[in-house]
């Protein structure tokens, strides 16, 4: 077991703001691409750790993100504060606040609010997502606000 | 083409943020110096990219600084989730998120949120702004309400 | 005086997440050990620098941390914008944009927003915190509503 270098920690760092860049763009190809192939996006309120959103797998991804950023547009995933639990190189894991904001027609609101919980894996195309799990302290009105779609 | 080092990403990332304190302590000098003396700042809306505000050059950036940061005082500029695009050393581009915090009498309220859509230019100074492009989802109540001047 | 490495502007940046996810996880003792034994941690306003709230050494940061986290439950630290005033190796010296999210019953809100200013020190357990100042811009409804205690 070795450490992760620097450029390791950077490039995790550039993987997790390449999530909100691809989210927020509507890039679903960019957005699944931030996994590995098996890779794995749950969902969990702080205190219902039971009660789980669950994607498994790039064809699972892809439909979450494609029914999501249809109704999630003009959002902002702003992350921040990355630190890592395990340096690990064969399993680092990390996590990183999260923050997204909505444009509503009176303005800027906070759609929801947590911490992402990662495991990370090194492939040939670089560090991908093998799991996130998003525990959300809530959600805010704009979160269940529908937009038009993007299209 | 050769890319960019471990140092210069920090650099980037740096003055990002430079740029943000210099603005939010009304520093002038410090705000106009993290730009090239040819650069560009303009601003959009996601949805109208051909309303632009643009700046250009240290002049017109100081006319900006100077008028902007005599209305909005008590503001933040939280900044994350730096990527890049490119990071050829002669001109990389990164991007980041944005969101504007501004303090009303009530309380804490956000002005504006979106994306910074930078190009960088390495000078005997360090690296500069060559051109920023803020693609703004939208602006808030607090984005327009006028506060005393500082002095 | 020599110059900071790469590594250590990473251990830094990472010691201003740990901050945050310890408070927002209400570990205490993780929140106390990002301090040094005689670190101080100071609050004011920025229009009022003569009113502080100050916390100095361990004992004193863990019955802050202990009363403080039994009413901010469900409050996120978004830490972003981290930029070096001083990288003098002896006592380097940076600043951060601070955003405090509260989950209220009826969405999420800004609980106060600001800036650390804060003072290193390298010690054998790595870069801990000699002193931090809270200025902040102000602070809102959330600041003051009362939570259920966390146990």
């Amino acid at each position: 077991m070795t450490d992760l270098h620097v450029e390791d920690r950077l490039a995790v760092q550039e993987a997790i703001a390449r999530y909100a860049h691809a989210f927020d763009t509507g890039d679903v190809a960019g957005f699944v691409d931030v996994f590995t192939e098996d890779g794995i996006f749950e969902a969990v309120l702080v205190d219902q750790p039971d009660q789980r959103a669950v994607f498994q797998g790039h064809a699972e991804l892809r439909r979450f993100a494609e029914a999501t950023m249809r109704e999630d547009v003009h959002v902002l995933h702003h992350l921040a504060g990355v630190m890592f639990d395990s340096t690990a190189v064969e399993a680092p894991t990390s996590r990183a606040t999260v923050l997204v904001t909505k444009q509503l027609p009176d303005g800027p609101a906070i759609s929801t609010h947590g911490t992402y919980l990662d495991r990370w894996r090194r492939t040939s195309g670089g560090w991908r997502l093998a799991h996130r799990r998003y525990v959300a302290l809530g959600y805010g009105a704009a979160h269940r606000s529908r937009r038009a779609p993007r299209h």
